[in-house]
């Protein structure tokens, strides 16, 4: 069964934004699915069975594309 | 002597709406400088000397990049 954590992320303006933290979080290993919008500042992961990525990998993903993100939920 | 040609520019909202203003300008012969601004909407473009660089070469890569380029002055 997969897991799928929500984020509040401030800072994104546009697609390039979005595709910075995608291209942030595809260096993370154990994710299956990555939904992101600028528009509504939302970002949904979807983990993969049995992935061990906590909130803080993420957290910091985010953070190196430039923004920043707050589990929600 | 070089010429600066100034365009308004909507549509960018972030740096990296700026980097993709440039990136596709950067394939245009004939610029020395370029000045892009997402805050301000604003494009000055710097020729080199005996460059022949038409406006409307200028407003189609603007316009390759996702973004609406208008001449001013």
């Amino acid at each position: 069964m997969t897991t799928t954590k929500s984020f509040n992320v401030t800072g994104m303006s546009c697609g390039h934004c979005e595709a910075a933290v995608r291209g942030e979080l595809a260096e993370l290993a154990g994710i299956e699915e990555i939904e992101v919008s600028s528009a509504s500042g939302s970002l949904k992961v979807t983990l993969s069975e049995d992935a061990e990525l906590v909130d803080q990998a993420i957290v910091e993903a985010v953070d190196e594309a430039g923004y920043q993100a707050e589990r929600v939920q």
